[in-house]
């Protein structure tokens, strides 16, 4: 069934329950919120395209799910509290059997870490999708990408690889086991988020960033904006348990440590923090491996354990390649 | 030339001046910026979308202009000071000869109104652009659609029909003499944010909301949101000087009334204010026209000088027609 544009705003998106502090949501020239005394303010956005970040004949409920989860994402790599969001569509058309399941999912996902939609544009054209995300956090508290220090620790969270081997194995370019393929393929189409993990890490990380675009990559980042350098222990960085058997070794390095789209937290901390930091893992529910140690000196080693150094072609994933 | 995404980012994106308030700008997983006490904030987003928004092979520049200016525009109607921008771009690819005169235009209309850009995300595509902006009000002050009250003016800044008529001309469905066809194509491709004159009217105003999809329609969300209903004298609508001789009366009325892409600002607000609203309009230097009158009874009537009624078949632009 087709609905026209107000129909759409009136029956899907007017129809979420409102917070308090919206002041005014969807339905004016703009959103109206009230920030509260000592709070800074964060905001990221992102733009997903049909045929680039998601299949045209994807279930609308998972191109929802990882919409939300990949802005979600870049609040919980600054550890801040995430409240609204913003999202523009270009749809082919208001087509219910599509619409239902997305804005579903959105609301769904959206409520259960108690965000609210305040505003969005909508348009036809081939699907595209961009979501503005704004979270708040203590002020002065922020997790950057510039605060890691010679001597901490590197940490990441849950496992790494799995997505960009669920998206190798549903494009055909290598062939997953049963058991491994769909366990791989959920990371890609229903990443989680790691909010808590973010808000957690407040106290103890001294820089964070969240693996979108491949582990190395992503701790370039880290390593350029805080003017240090890294040693990674490339047979510590975590994997599901059976990736390195069902998978030859030429492809288990690149998945693993240059793959995208895994959205796990990856954070620097001093050594001294360990035992706090198990201790909020285990409260967060999110399982935390430590992977490598920030030094003084530029540039990043890799290394299997037996010392020798491993090299990748690429160390992640180019927006434009 | 053809850049790599970082590259691009570090050239255009990071060099703009950074505003004292802006404690962290492009470059981290997310922006952060620092409220003010008494503020409100207000957000509002926009996609434009090539061939639907603006020609593939339009101007960079004015695609640039344009699409600031149209979430300025939502600024302006809730009254708000504009102060961040993020911005998503799917572009085929990086090239320079393209993304120079756009990032040229969109920096300096940003700069001229304050504006600074704290993020966005790049990614390869058909070009769609999405801009998400974030401004602030004292609070409580905000110009809403639901403030207007029987017996209220109703006025409109600069001219209407120009946008469209313009759009007309490109297109080939009308065929505007040179002398007029240049003033409405400048409407269209360089519209004025009324930003100054929506802050100065914060005092004055009732109600407010932008003419983005024509005026009757846009006109017909502050009736439905206020409780009220209208009656416009049609003649009074304010038109480029050359606009009713050059055009057959049958384009005329659905141009002027609903046509889109005016960004101008509708607003209502007390007899009593008169005076007042002239002398503010002198101090922005934006043209005022009263247009009519809001009444309690609902509905919208559009008389001629005649006293007979004008009815359009459409009130204004459907984003899914």
């Amino acid at each position: 069934m087709s609905l026209n544009e107000f129909d759409f705003i009136r029956r899907y998106l007017q129809a979420q329950p409102q917070q308090d502090a919206v002041l005014l949501g969807i339905g004016d020239d703009a959103a109206l919120v009230r920030p509260e005394a000592g709070e800074d303010w964060c905001f990221s956005t992102d733009m997903m395209l049909a045929g680039r970040h998601f299949f045209a004949d994807d279930d609308p409920a998972d191109v929802a799910h990882k919409l939300l989860a990949v802005n979600l994402s870049d609040m919980a790599a600054m550890g801040a509290r995430p409240h609204w969001v913003l999202l523009s569509a270009a749809l082919p058309a208001l087509d219910e059997t599509w619409l239902a399941p997305f804005c579903q999912t959105l609301f769904a996902q959206a409520a259960a870490h108690g965000v609210a939609l305040i505003g969005g544009d909508t348009t036809r054209g081939e699907r595209v999708f961009n979501i503005t995300i704004a979270g708040t956090l203590p002020q002065g508290r922020a997790l950057r990408r510039s605060g890691a220090q010679a001597g901490d620790d590197i940490w990441v969270s849950g496992v790494l690889g799995a997505a960009a081997a669920g998206l190798q194995h549903l494009t055909g370019r290598i062939r997953l086991p049963e058991n491994l393929a769909a366990p791989c393929v959920a990371a890609l189409r229903r990443p989680q988020a790691r909010v808590a993990l973010g808000q957690a890490l407040l106290p103890v990380a001294h820089a964070a960033i969240d693996v979108s675009d491949g582990l190395l990559q992503d701790l370039g980042h880290i390593l350029t904006a805080s003017g240090v350098g890294a040693d990674i222990d490339a047979e510590r960085v975590p994997c599901l348990p059976l990736f390195k058997k069902a998978l030859p070794a030429d492809a288990v390095w690149p998945l693993l440590l240059a793959g995208g789209d895994d959205y796990e937290l990856l954070f620097t901390a001093a050594v001294a923090q360990r035992a706090a930091i198990e201790t909020l893992a285990a409260a967060v529910g999110v399982s935390l491996t430590r992977i490598g140690r920030i030094r003084a000196e530029a540039g990043l080693n890799c290394r299997l354990n037996d010392g020798s150094p491993l090299t990748l072609v690429r160390q992640g994933y180019d927006h434009f390649d």
